[in-house]
C-alpha cells in the first residue's frame, strides 16, 4: 500500500461462473477498479463440509486479479459460518435481547463468543493466511465484515459464562461490584458473579450499570475476537490488516483498531447530508494517526435490500464524495458492490455492473471517479493531510451510555453529528479524535455527549489546557461514573474543580422556559442541564428566566495558558444556533485557530501540506455549488491554471485542486 | 343453486336456545332471507369430546330451514378444533413467524398441516357429509372459513418437515435447490434438504428465495387440505362446494378455486372507498369462469371486534352494494351475520338482529336489499355478465414476492387496487383474471406488479397479442425470476425480447427527479423502475430529466396484430393520474374496446346480455349521484319505464336496470 | 395520626453511608419533613442470605429518626424479592403476555401469587412487624410498593393453576362457566377448570369473558396478598395500613383498600393538566370515607428514568399541589424521594436532595410548601372536607372492560378525567366515588363508561333517585353484562326497565353525521351509542341526522321524587362540550346542587367544614391565576384579613383560605 490511490470494489466471484469473471475482470478494467476485496462471505465455498477446507478458488482469484493489475484485499470469511456449523445447534447461535435464538440463513447469526466458533474461525483463517499470505497480488486484509452490524449484545449461555469472568476479572469481588454498581437498590445485589444477569426481559429497566457494563463487555469481546483473527494472520502475512466499521455499529472502534493495521469504514450515507459522510472521514483518519484509512464500502449510487432502498446518488456526488475521501486522508474509495447480486436479500443493491453483465446507472459516475483520482493522485501522495487545530472527542463508550440512559430517545450519533456539523459549516478544519488521542497539535477540543469523563481524559485534557489549549466541555458531559452511577461528592465530580465551578442543579430543561444568554443571543436552553455557580470561572452565558435565573450555563476559567469552558446547557431553535456558532467562533479565535476559511456550507475545503507546499482540495458536497476565498495566489498542479488570491466560485459537485507555496 | 338469487346470512343456532331459534325463522322469512351458511365454527357442538360424533342439531336445522323455505350452505368447522384437540398439545398448534405457539381460545389456533389434525378433520368432515349431504335442503358447501385470515405461515414442527419434503418435490436434489437460490450466498447453502431452515427470526432479512418459496409452500398445502376437505364431501354429496376467500389472506386464491365448484369471497370493505368492494366483484367472477360467484359474507352495517369498529354504511349504501353484486356475477349476497353475538370477541360486529332479538340499524337496508333483489332477479337470471374486453392480471403469487421484497413498504392490494381504480373510474367494463386465465374474448391487457412473469404467461400474452391484443406491463413486473432471483441475461428477462426492448437500466426512481413524458403529460416517475432503450419497439413515454434522460420508460412494439407496450416506472401525482388515464384510453382505443360508457366516476354500468338482448344495470356506490349516456332507447324491464337515448341521472345510491334491444 | 399535617419523602438510608444518613437529618428538619417511608426496596438488606434476617438497620433509623422528630412509616419490601430468592428459579417469577420469563434486576418481577414468594413475603412481614410495630416514632404501614405498576396480569404456572381454582371457586361447574361465557362460540368450550388457558398468545382476540375474568382474577390475588400482609401486620402493630396506588396501575382500588386502613397514592402528574392531579384526590377521599388519605408520592419538581424525563414544576406549583391536597383531605404530602438516587434506573429523577447533598432545584418549592403547611394546618385540622352534593362513579372495574373492549383504542383513563374535568371546570364540588360507595348525601350521580351496572348499584341508585336523586346514566353505561356478555332481552339489560326507555339500536356513531340536538345545541353524537325510544321517559336530547333521525340520544324519567337520565351517546366537538356543559348545569339545578361557586376554570374551591364554620381553600392551579365570588364575607383565619363579600382574584398559583361563619 501507500505507493497509490486505491479504487475498488467487493466481489463474490464464488457465485459466478468463469465466463462472468472472466467479463468482471474486463470490466473492471475499463472502470478502473485497481482493488477488490473478496472472501467475506464465502466461507462455504472454502469449507464446503467441516473440516474439508480448500482455498483453491481463491487463490486463483488473487493470482488472476494480479495477473491482470488488480490488487487483493482478503477477507476471513466468519460473518456467515455455513450450514455444517449452524444446523442442530441452537447453542451456537446469537440470542437476541428478546430471547430470540437465530436461525440460519442471514448473517451475524453465529454468536461470536461460542468456543466452537472460534475455534473453527481460527482454523479456517489459518488456512486463508497459509494459502493467500503471501500471493503478489495481496495487499491487506479484512477480519471477518461489519462486526455488529445486524446484532448488538448477544444473550446466549456462552456469553453468560463469560460475562461472569469478565466481571470477575473487572471487580475482583462480588462485593466490589455491588459496591460499584449500588447494587443494593432494589435488592438487586448479588452473592457471586455466577449470578448476575444479562441485561434480559424485566419489568421495567435494568440498572444502568448493568446495562452498559454488559455493552462494553461485547464491544470488548469482539474486539478480542478481531485481535485474535489478526494475530493468526500475522503469522502467515505481512499485508496489512483492518476491519469495515462504522459509527452504526455496536462496537468500541477505539479499541477495536488499536490492534489493527489501518482503520476503515462503510458508508451509505445518502447524500442529502453530507455531513453524516464526512464526519466518517475526519473521524477515521483519526483511529490509527498517520496511516491512512480505506472507505471500503459506499454505494455506486443507491443503498438497498428486499426491505427499504435509498435515493440513488445524482450525477456528480460520487465523483465528489471520493475526491472529499481522498483529500481528507482516504488511500481508498471503494463500491460495495461490484456486481449486483442475483440473489439473497440485497438484489436491489447499487452496483457498478448489474445481474446482466451492464453498466448499471451509477456507471458514469464511477468513471468520472477514476478520472479524478488519475488527476489528483500524484497531488495527494505527495502531500499529508493538514492536522486540524480544532478537535472534537469521539467516544463509543459514550454511546453505550445514552443507549443505557436515552432521556427522551436522544440518539448518540445524530448529537455528535449535529455538533460536528456546526464546525464543519463554519468552515473550521476539524479533527474528530478517540478518547485516548493525544492532543498535541490541537488548539481547541470540544467534548460534548461524554457522560463519563475518564480521569485519564481530564489529566490529559487538563495538561492541554496548561499548555494554552482551550478545552470546551459540556452539553451531556461528566454527570457519570465510570460505571454509569452518579457522582458524590458534586454532580459532575472533579470536573468541577478543574473548571472551576460548582454545579448548584441539574435537571431537564426541555419546557422550562429557561433562556440562556450568551455573546449577546438570547436562546431557549434544553437536555439535561448543568446550572453552575462560578468559582475560579466566569459566568460567560447566564440564565436569564426559567427556574435558576442569575445562574450559569457556560463558564469560562482561565488555566495555564489556556481555557476550561463549561457548557452545561444546549441552546436551540435558530437563537440557539446562532449562540453555539458564536460559541465556537470565540474559542476558535482566543485559541488563535488558523486553519479556518470562509467556504460557504455545502463545500469543504480539505488542506494538505507537503515539502514546501500547501493544497487545499476544494469540493461542492452539496450540489448547490460554493465559494472560498484563497487567502493568496494558487496553482492547480494538475492543469497549472492560476487562481488568484480572493474568490474562488465552485459549481455543483465541482472539485478544485490549488496548490500554494508553503511559506504561510 | 342458479334458479334463484340468494340472500342470504351466516347463522349461529348451536349458541340459542329453542325459541330464539324458532324466532329467528319468522324473523328470516320477514327479512327475504331465502338461505343460511351454518356450522363453520361448531366444531364442538358436532363433536363434543373426541369420537363422540352427534349431527343431529345440524340435521334438525337444515331441515327445519327447508320446511320454511330457506336453503343451507354447510361448513366444515375445522378453523375451531375443540379443546380435546388442542389442550396439552402444544405441538398441534400454529406456531407464528416470532416462534410464539399459539394457545387455545380464539380461532385457527391449529396448524393445518399436522397430521392428526387433518385426521380429525377428515372424520369430522365425512361425517358431516354423510349426515347432511343428501338433505333436501343443502345447496352448498362451504369449507372451513376463510383460511389464513388471522395467520399466515406455520413455522412448527411439522411444517417444517413437510417444507423439507415440499423442497425435494420441487428440486429433486439439493444441489438444485442451492442452485435455484443461489444458496452460496452468505454461505447459506445447504448439505440435504433437512437443513433448509424455516423463514424464523435472524439478524437481518432471509434469502428472498426461501422467503418467497416458504409462502408458496403454505399455500399450497392450504390449498391441499381444502381439496382433501372438497373429496370428501364429494363421496357424499352433489351439492357445489366454495370457500369463503378475500384477497387480503394468505391464500393463493387461483389454486385454492382450482379444485371447488364455485367462488366466494367475504368482504368488509367500508362505504367510502367503494373500489375496494367492486374490486372483488371483478375479480371474483373470474375464478371459475362462467359460474357466479357468492359473497359469502358482508356486513349489514359496519364490521367490529372488541377491539375496533368502522363507520355503519349510510342508508341506501346496502342495497347499491347488493345490486352491483348481482349486476356482476353474484348469485348470493350474503350478511355476516344474521343475529348479534352475545358472547366472544365479536359482540360489537353489525347484524340484522341483534341479541335481543331486534332489528338492528341495519335492518331496514336489509329490507331495501330484498325488495330489490326481488325486482330484479328476473332480469339477473335471464342474462349473464358481459365478458369485459379489457382485463388486468391479478396474482397471490406476486403478493409473496411482494411480502419477501416489499421496497418500501409497498403493499400489493393497495398498489393492485389503486391501478384497477383508474380503469374503474374511466368507465371502462374490466375483468381482474388470475394469471392463468384465458384471455379469449379479450382486447386489452395490463399486467402491472406481476415481478415474475411465467412463461406460461408470456406464451399466452404473446399468442394474445399475436391475434391483435394489447400487453401493458408493468410496472415492477417482468424483474425476477420464478425463484425470486434477478434475470442474468436482461433485466427483465425473455420479455425484453418480446417487447423488443433493452432495458438499460433499473433502479428506485423516487426522488431523483426523474420526470416522464408522454401523451403530452409531463409527471414525476416512482417505484422501483426499468429504463428502456427501445429496439423492435418506439419510446411512447421518454425520460426529460433526473439520471436518465433520453430513455424510455414507456416503449410500444408492433407484434403480430396487436401491441406489446412496456410501463417501466410509476408516473406519480396529479400529472401522473392524468398520464396513466391518457394511457388507458389510448390502448383502449387501438384495442377498440367498446365496453366503455361516459359514466360518472362513483357509478358503475355493469352490462349483462341475453336472448337478444342487452342490460346495463346503472349503480350508484358513492352517494353523490351519478350520470351516464344511454347509447340508444332502452327500458326497465320491470317497471316498463323508457329510457330515451341520451343522459340518464342517479340520485344517491340509486340503480336503474335498462333493458336494450340487443343488436349493437 | 390524625394531630397534624404531614409533610414527608420517601428514604432510603440502607443505599448510604452514615455521615449522610446524618446529613440527610439535619437538612430533612430544615426542609419541614415530618415523616419519612423507608423500606419498601431493601429486603436484601434486611434478608441479604435466605432466612437471615436482621433488621436492626432499620430499627436504628426508626429510632434515630424518632429522636430527630420525624416519624415513619415502614414498609414490607417485597417488591424487590433478593438474588436468593430468583436465581435459578424461573418458575417463580413473573411471566408476560408475550410468555417472556422474567429476570432479575429490576423490580416487580416475581409473580406475587407463587407459593413460595407468599411463604417469603410473610416471614419477613412478621419479622419486620415484630422488630417495628412497636416502635415509638412508627405512624403506619405501607404493604409493599405500587402494586402491578410495571406488570398487569401474570402468565406463569402458578397463576394458571390459582386461575382455575378462582374458576371453579366462581362457577362451580364448568358447565355453568361455558354458559356464562356462552363458550361454545368458536368451540371454544371445556370440559374442566384445567382447561381454561390464560389469555395469551392467539391468532385472533380472546373470548371476552375470560380476558375480563383474567383481569379479575389478577386483581383479587393481589388484593389478596395485601390482605395476607395486612393481617401479619395487625398482630404486631396497631399502626394503621395503607399502600401507595395509582389509578394507573392494574389493580382494583376499591377492593384493595377494603381492608387497608387509609388509602393513599402515587402521583407524576404534569403541572400543566392539573385535572390529572385533583382526580386523585377527589377519588382517594372516597375510598376510606371519613379517613382522611394520603399523598405517598410526588416529585417536588419532575418524573424521570434512564429512558424519560417529565418538565419539571414551575416554582409555585408544587405548594399549590400541597394546599390543595391539604384541603381536599389528605393527611400527608409526601416527596418520592429525599435523597437523588446515585445508581440505578432512576438517578435522573427530581429529589429534595440532590446526590451530592445540596439542595436541587425543587428544594425552594418544598420549602414553601412547608411553610403554607405551617399556616394552614390549624385550619384544615380544625375542619373536615364538605362532602360533595355531585358523585361520579369510578370502577377499576369497567377499566378491565375497557382494556377487554377498547373500540377504538379507547382509554379508560382519559375517558374518566375528561368527563371529571368537565364538572371541576364548572366550579362544581365534586367526589368520584367507587361502585359500592354509599350513594347518602349526594344529590346527583353521574354513571359513564360503566359497560356493566351490578344490580346492587342498580338498586341502590334507584333507592337514591327514589328519595330525589338525579342519576344520569351513560355513555358506554350497562350494555355488558358482569360476565362480559351481552344482554339477550334488551339491549342495556333491567336499566332499560328502571330508565323507561326502550334501546332501539346500539351502533358505533362517529363518522355517521349523527346530531344530536338537546338543550338548544346541536353537536355531532360519537362512541358505541345507544339510541332510545322513550317509553316512561321522555325525550330530552333527539337525533336530527345519520341513520336513526327522531330517535333519542338522551333521555329523562321522573321516579320517585327524583330522576334517571339516560346518555347514550357522547356529544363531541365544541358544541358537544356545550352540550354536556349545559346538561350538567341542568340537572345540577334540578338537584338543587348548591356547592358551585364561579370558579374560573384552572382555579379550585375545595370547602371545608368545622364547628359551626365553613372553609374555603382556594388555589391556582393552573398558574394564570383566577377569580371566584364569595357569597358573602370571609375571613383569613390565618391573618385575619377580611375578604369582602363579592369578587375574590388569585395570583399565579396562590392560595386562599377563608372562613365563613356557617349559617349558610
Amino acid at each position: 500500500m501507500g505507493k497509490k490511490l486505491y479504487h475498488g470494489a467487493a466481489w463474490y466471484p464464488e457465485l459466478w461462473d468463469q465466463s462472468v469473471i472472466e467479463q468482471d475482470i474486463v470490466l473492471m478494467k475499463q472502470a478502473g477498479i485497481n482493488v477488490v476485496r473478496i472472501g467475506e462471505f464465502a466461507w462455504s465455498n472454502m469449507e464446503p463440509t467441516e473440516g474439508n477446507i480448500d482455498l483453491g478458488f481463491f487463490v486463483r482469484m488473487v493470482n488472476l486479479l494480479h495477473e491482470n493489475g488488480i490488487e487483493t484485499v482478503m477477507c476471513t470469511p466468519t460473518p456467515t459460518p455455513p450450514i455444517w456449523f449452524t444446523h442442530g445447534h441452537p447453542e451456537r447461535m446469537y440470542v437476541n435481547e428478546q430471547l430470540q435464538v437465530m436461525g440460519h440463513g442471514s448473517r451475524q447469526h453465529a454468536c461470536t463468543n461460542h468456543p466452537y466458533f472460534r475455534e473453527k474461525a481460527a482454523i479456517i483463517t489459518e488456512h486463508i493466511a497459509r494459502a493467500i499470505g503471501h500471493l503478489p497480488g495481496l495487499i491487506g486484509w479484512q477480519i471477518d465484515n461489519e462486526f455488529k452490524a445486524h446484532v448488538s449484545e448477544c444473550m446466549c449461555g456462552t456469553c453468560l459464562a463469560q460475562w461472569h469472568t469478565w466481571l470477575a476479572e473487572r471487580y475482583g469481588t462480588i462485593e466490589e461490584l455491588n459496591d460499584a454498581w449500588s447494587a443494593q437498590i432494589w435488592s438487586e445485589n448479588y452473592h457471586s458473579f455466577e449470578q448476575v444477569p444479562q441485561p434480559g426481559p424485566v419489568p421495567f429497566l435494568h440498572n444502568s450499570s448493568l446495562s452498559t457494563m454488559y455493552q462494553l463487555f461485547s464491544m470488548e469481546k469482539i474486539a478480542q475476537f478481531s485481535d485474535e483473527q489478526a494475530a493468526i494472520i500475522r503469522q502467515f502475512s505481512d499485508a496489512p490488516i483492518t476491519h469495515n466499521s462504522s459509527v452504526a455499529f455496536s462496537v468500541d472502534n477505539e479499541r477495536l483498531f488499536r490492534e489493527l493495521d489501518f482503520a476503515s469504514f462503510d458508508t451509505y450515507a445518502t447524500y442529502d447530508h453530507p455531513a453524516n459522510y464526512l464526519l466518517n472521514n475526519d473521524l477515521w483518519r483519526n483511529f490509527k494517526r498517520g496511516r491512512d484509512y480505506w472507505i471500503m464500502e459506499t454505494s455506486p449510487s443507491h443503498a438497498a435490500s428486499l426491505a427499504s432502498y435509498a435515493k440513488p446518488h445524482p450525477n456528480g456526488y460520487l465523483k465528489a464524495e471520493a475526491v472529499a475521501a481522498y483529500a481528507l486522508g482516504a488511500e481508498a474509495f471503494c463500491y460495495w458492490l461490484w456486481r449486483q447480486q442475483r440473489a439473497g436479500c440485497e438484489q436491489p443493491h447499487g452496483s457498478v455492473i448489474s445481474t446482466w453483465g451492464k453498466p448499471t446507472v451509477g456507471f458514469p459516475n464511477v468513471l468520472e471517479v477514476e478520472q479524478a483520482r488519475q488527476e489528483i493522485e500524484a497531488t495527494i501522495l505527495a502531500t499529508r493531510p493538514t492536522q486540524a487545530e480544532v478537535a472534537m472527542t469521539y467516544s463509543d463508550r459514550s454511546k453505550t451510555f445514552l443507549k443505557t440512559e436515552p432521556h427522551q430517545k436522544l440518539n448518540h450519533r445524530g448529537l455528535v453529528t449535529s455538533f460536528y456539523e456546526r464546525i464543519l459549516h463554519l468552515g473550521i478544519h476539524r479533527d474528530l479524535i478517540p478518547e485516548g488521542a493525544e492532543l498535541d497539535g490541537y488548539k481547541l477540543l470540544f467534548t460534548p455527549f461524554l457522560p463519563y469523563i475518564s480521569e485519564d481524559l481530564m489529566t490529559r485534557a487538563a495538561a492541554f489546557v496548561a499548555e494554552g489549549g482551550v478545552w470546551v466541555v459540556g452539553p451531556l458531559s461528566g454527570g457519570r461514573t465510570e460505571e454509569h452511577t452518579m457522582h458524590t461528592h458534586a454532580a459532575l465530580g472533579d470536573l468541577e474543580h478543574l473548571a472551576g465551578v460548582e454545579t448548584v442543579y441539574t435537571f431537564p430543561m426541555d419546557g422550562t422556559g429557561s433562556i440562556g444568554n450568551a455573546f449577546e443571543v438570547a436562546a431557549p436552553l434544553s437536555l439535561w442541564s448543568s446550572v453552575f455557580e462560578p468559582k475560579e470561572a466566569i459566568a460567560i452565558g447566564t440564565i436569564e428566566s426559567g427556574m435558576t435565573p442569575g445562574l450559569a450555563f457556560l463558564t469560562e476559567r482561565s488555566y495555564g495558558k489556556g481555557k476550561i469552558v463549561m457548557l452545561g446547557s444546549m441552546p436551540t431553535g435558530d437563537a440557539g444556533e446562532q449562540l453555539l456558532n458564536k460559541l465556537i467562533l470565540r474559542y476558535a479565535d482566543d485559541a488563535r485557530v488558523h486553519l479556518r476559511t470562509d467556504v460557504t456550507a455545502g463545500t469543504i475545503v480539505a488542506p494538505r501540506h507537503g515539502d514546501g507546499c500547501e493544497v487545499w482540495v476544494v469540493v461542492n458536497m452539496d450540489g448547490a455549488g460554493g465559494r472560498v476565498t484563497l487567502p493568496r495566489e494558487g496553482v492547480d498542479p494538475i492543469t497549472g491554471t492560476i487562481y488568484p488570491e480572493g474568490p474562488l466560485t465552485l459549481d455543483r459537485y465541482e472539485h478544485k485542486v490549488i496548490q500554494f507555496t508553503a511559506a504561510k
